[in-house]
Formats: C-alpha cells, sequence, structure tokens
C-alpha cells in the first residue's frame, strides 16, 4: 500500500501583496479601457500575498526568454534541494531509498530535466528512474501523485519522490493586456514542493485509487502561446466554470470506489482560483470549511501551479491531520481540460518498519 | 503480463539525401574553418537519407520559434492519428480500450499537450491517463515503453499508446555553426511513431524487466539551449565515447534478470549515430549483424529522436521477428546522459483472447 506522505514547501522570499498588486496595476495600465474590471477580478481571488523568486522591480521587467529561463535554472537549483530534503526527512527516507523521481514544472524548460542535476548533485542512485513533467500545468500536482501511486502499485517495495517546482513569476509577459492575463498576474505565486510515496510503511494519505478525467473540446481554456519570449499563459473566460463539468468526475471515481464524494472527511483540491472552492461546494454537496487548507493556500500564497495540492496537503498535517482511516480525495486541475483524482485514507500509524528504507532484497526486486 | 506490440511508423514526403547534404555543408559554410572536418563527420554517418516535414527550402529559412512550434502543432495533428490507428490495428485494440497514452516529443512544445486533442480528436476515453514527455529527448522512446510497462504492471488488465512524434528538422538553427551543430544538421530526421503495450495478450515483445541509468556527471553532453528562437541542440565530442560507460548498464540489468547480454537474440537500440552501434558490438561482445535493424534505421531515416527504437523493432518484425521466447533488450538513449533499458522475450503466439480488447470488468478495475 503506497502512502503519500507530508510533504515539504518552500517559498520565496520576496513577498507581493494584493495592495501592491492593485497599486501596480492601476499605475501600469492606467489608461487600461476594462482597468475597474481586472481590478474587480484581481480583488475577487481573495488573494492576500504572494511570493516571487526575484525582487518586483526585476520581475516586472522581461530580459528575454533566454536569460528568463537561466533564472529559472538557476532558482531551481538554489531551492529544491533543501525541500527534498525536508520531504525526505517527513518520509524518514535517504536519497538512495528513491526509486522514481516525478519531477513537474510549466514554468521553465530544461533538457536534460532538473532530475539529471538532482541525481548527480545530491546522491540519488544512478538507477533512479526520471519521470520529468512540463505539460500539465497546474493538474501536475495530482498527476505527480497518481504516477507515482501507480509506479508503487508495479513496484509494491518501491518509493516515489514528487518534486513541483513553479516559478510562475517567471512567465510574466509585460506584452499582454487582455483582462485575463491583468488578472493571471494578480493571481499566480512562485513555489517548490516535495513529497515521498512510500511504497510501504510511513504516515500520511494511504493511496487507494487514482483516475483522470478530461472535459470534452476545452483544450483552448487553458494554454501556452509559445513564443520567442518565452510561454504566454491563455485563460479563457469560462474557466471558472469548469467544476459544474469535472465534480460529476470526481463523484463518479468515488462511486466507483462505494465511497460517496459527499461524505468524505478530507478534499485537498488546486485552488486554481475562488470560484473552483466555491463551486465545488455546490457540486459535490460539501460544506465550505472541507476546502479550508485549499483556500488557506490560495489566500496566502497564490495560485502556485501544481504545487498548490501539497501545499493544502502540508495544512492538513500541520493541522494535527485527521481520524485514522478517515476517507479523502485529492484533485489537482488544469490544462486539457483535465482533473488528476486520487482518492485515499489518512494512515497515522506507521504499517511496516518505517525510518530506515527497505531491505536490500527489495531494493534488488525494484531496480 | 504486458506486451509492446508491432509499432507503426510513418516518415515525411521530403527526402533529403546524403549527396544533398553535403552539397548544402559546402555551399552555406564554404568559408567555414572546419568544414572538411564536418563533411568528414556527416559523411561517417552513413545517414543515406532523411525524411522532413516542410521542404528543405523552407527547413533552412528560421520563421521564428512561434511559426516553428506552430508548424510543429499543425504537422502533428496531421500526421500522428493515422500512426496511432495502424498501431492500433497492429494491437487489435481500438481507442476506446487505451488507459494510458505516453505522449513522447522533445522537438515542440504544447500545453495542454497533444493528447488532449488525440482524445478530443478519435475518441479515446475522456479517463484516459495522459503522460507526455518532453524532457528526455532521444532517451524517451525507451521511457515510453518502461513507463508504459509499468503502469501495465499496476494494472494488469490496462492497455497503453505510446506515441513518438519527432520533427527534428524543426529545430534547426542557421546561427549554430560549430561542427557539433553542422554534424547535427546532418544526422537528425523526422518520424513519426505509435505502438500499443497490451496487458494481456497481443503479439510481440513481452516485458519482463526495465531500468533506467544515468551517467555520472554528463549533463551537459546533450542539451538543449532555450533562447527566444527555440531549442538549440547542444552535442558534446565526448559524447560518441558513451557506450563504454553505458554498456556496463545494461550488462547488469540482463544479469540481475540472469541473462547473458552477449548471448541474447535480438538488440532493438537507439541509433544515435555509428560510433554506438560499433561500440555496442565491443563492448557487449556482440556481432554487428545483431544491430542491424537499428543501423537500417539510421541509414535510411537518420537519428530520429525517440522513434528510433520503434522503427528499428518494426524492422524486425518486417523481417519475421524472432522465435518465440526469443531474449532480446531494448534501450534508448539520450540526454542525461540517460539510458532506458528494457528486456523481454518475442511471443509470436496470442496468450489471451485478442483482438477484441477486454471484458468491461476488467476495464471498470483500471479507471
Amino acid at each position: 500500500m503506497a502512502t503519500l506522505c507530508r510533504p515539504a514547501i518552500s517559498v520565496p522570499e520576496n513577498v507581493l501583496t494584493m495592495e501592491q498588486t492593485l497599486e501596480l496595476a492601476r499605475t501600469m495600465h492606467a489608461d487600461h479601457p476594462q482597468l475597474a474590471l481586472a481590478l474587480r477580478l484581481i480583488e475577487n481571488t481573495g488573494v492576500r500575498t504572494r511570493h516571487i523568486v526575484r525582487p518586483i522591480e526585476e520581475t516586472l521587467r522581461h530580459p528575454g526568454f533566454e536569460a528568463r529561463n537561466n533564472v529559472y535554472e538557476a532558482e531551481a537549483k538554489e531551492r529544491v534541494p533543501q525541500v527534498i530534503y525536508r520531504a525526505l526527512d517527513n518520509a524518514g527516507l535517504g536519497v538512495t531509498d528513491i526509486d522514481l523521481i516525478v519531477y513537474v514544472s510549466c514554468t521553465g524548460f530544461m533538457m536534460p530535466s532538473l532530475t539529471a542535476w538532482l541525481i548527480n548533485d545530491m546522491g540519488f542512485r544512478n538507477e533512479t528512474r526520471q519521470l520529468p513533467i512540463a505539460q500539465l500545468g497546474c493538474a501536475a500536482g495530482g498527476a505527480a501523485i497518481n504516477r507515482a501511486h501507480d509506479f508503487c502499485l508495479a513496484y509494491p517495495g518501491a518509493n516515489a519522490l514528487i518534486v513541483a517546482c513553479e516559478f510562475c513569476s517567471l512567465c510574466y509577459q509585460p506584452t499582454d493586456i487582455g483582462v485575463g492575463s491583468l488578472l493571471s498576474n494578480g493571481l499566480f505565486g512562485d513555489a517548490v514542493a516535495a513529497a515521498v510515496v512510500r511504497g510501504r510503511g510511513g504516515t500520511g494519505v494511504r493511496l487507494e485509487r487514482n483516475g483522470s478525467h478530461l472535459v470534452p473540446d476545452t483544450e483552448d481554456w487553458i494554454s501556452y502561446a509559445v513564443k520567442g519570449t518565452g510561454f504566454h499563459f491563455l485563460l479563457d473566460k469560462r474557466v471558472p466554470t469548469t467544476m459544474k463539468m469535472l465534480a460529476p468526475a470526481l463523484r463518479t471515481l468515488a462511486t466507483e470506489h462505494d465511497w460517496d464524494v459527499s461524505d468524505l472527511d478530507f478534499h485537498i483540491v488546486h485552488a486554481g482560483g475562488p470560484r473552483i472552492l466555491d463551486d465545488l461546494c455546490h457540486f459535490l454537496d460539501v460544506e465550505p470549511a472541507m476546502f479550508r487548507y485549499s483556500r488557506a493556500t490560495l489566500t496566502e500564497r497564490g495560485n502556485i501551479a501544481s504545487c498548490v495540492v501539497f501545499d493544502a496537503l502540508d495544512r492538513l498535517f500541520a493541522d494535527g491531520g485527521v481520524h485514522d482511516s478517515a476517507r479523502g480525495l485529492i484533485a489537482g486541475f488544469g490544462p486539457g481540460i483535465t482533473a488528476e483524482i486520487t482518492l485515499g485514507r489518512w494512515t497515522a500509524r506507521r504499517h511496516a518498519v518505517g525510518g530506515q528504507g527497505r531491505p536490500a532484497e527489495e531494493r534488488a526486486a525494484v531496480a
């Protein structure tokens, strides 16, 4: 039984408040015909603070795609390892216990992926599988959990490390001034997250079932335009209505598992914006308090893309968790429009020998 | 037991011969101080013909990253579906039998990945898992097989579709005129490949074990510089020597499976260049004829990145295959430097009910 252990999160030291964001919008787009609408949309996000890797003055200047991507690489190398060490500590494992690294990030592009550098620099075994995913956007947090779960189902003794590295501020495009872009500029934040899925032992969320759902014909609702200036984020105004279409998929997966989605003990979902959470309450018939961890992430850190589900889950851990065997749902939402959904039970007890990895004979079977 | 069925391959209609490539190099780089070396390196590749998505005149003009990427998307949508249909036919399955699509491509970037469009346009189920991988380069062919194998181990009734779409000609960079770049300009070709890994039934290579190996401290030997003009392929001159470091990993994985890597019945490996094949003969103590399918791919189509292993495997099928239960190795090599290695047995008999997918109760367990 694979267990998603407590994540580790890090946000950068440069803080941007809602007031600063609104003031920037007023100053930079004083003549924008839809400024009032943009300001109202930004206020409605409820995002009070965000954290960004570079100071705001530097973030607002576009130095070109190459320089931006170099900043991405340098900041990732600076910030990712310490988060990984904390996630490994949370799982009671060391680098040599890891069999698969799932690295998700849609805000910079490297080939080889950062996984190669991590293996070399941090001392992971050279046989560690690398699974870099760049094209699932905000849904990649859920996808990473689900592919790690699958891997542990395939190799019951194995351990998977998930790393989510999202520097959304490095995708800021000064020339994009549609209302959707202005809203995005006030919504997204930067963060790094990591979490281990242990094949045996560990405490956290014991993963029981996962599934994916693509909403038909919504490919262009959330997308990147790939240009010489980098990735340009395009957000269709219909996106906030998506939960009406995705909630049934969440309900169906729960039903297939003989669970009632309206009667679960915890929900950890991607908080892309406030409407997602409000609508999920309605369509899943769940109290708003059930989404308090996701909402706290949105309020304090903004939409941190694939990191959201890990940040929200970390808040559940910090809050003392839930009772043993409590049933819950984790879901990432993103381009496609795709939902990546996980069902699991809270596991406070260690089910097997923990703390020091696994016997050598198990590792051989995995490698 | 998961079985890798016969792949389907398609190469574009625009043909470029070795003679044309050499003539272009002579004309365009007449004053290049290392022209003679570049010509000799290109001749040594043994690549007689390549196929490219756009006519050579158009390919040589760089219209900007945005236009290039738009061509990638249009050509992929034009060329990929028919290859998928043929791969499904080869496996005796239909679109609704597929549970996972692994889409590998390092020569264009889309978010959402082409998987969303494929699901919508071709009628795959909306619950189909999407696994797009852009950052494993030429190793992604092997990685796709291995992740599909893992998925079928996790869900024994499941079927995975692999799609590899590589338009290397769309990464041509006129301003890169180092010898490594001139060589690359004469080496890479375009292709689309697809193959199904059936969880039950099917004929082809029954997958038994897979593994990955990263050569320490070689991250910058094969890499992309990401610039406003797109992806710039960087090839270190030490790359051709890599097999000395990777052959032991191939041998080790075989030994762990109680197989002797020098005594296998077939080898399907990534033919990045001629030296890879020559060196593998030496370091694995295998006859050159063992790599004849990989060499034919290189000679007739160039290095078609993640498509190579599928093209070479298709040639083994076309040649009548090997005897039942014959033992073989498949390996992709690429940036990292990473090898993705598969061990399997040739399976000419159908082991279970084939041809019409699987019973409904199995699909429910997977979904």
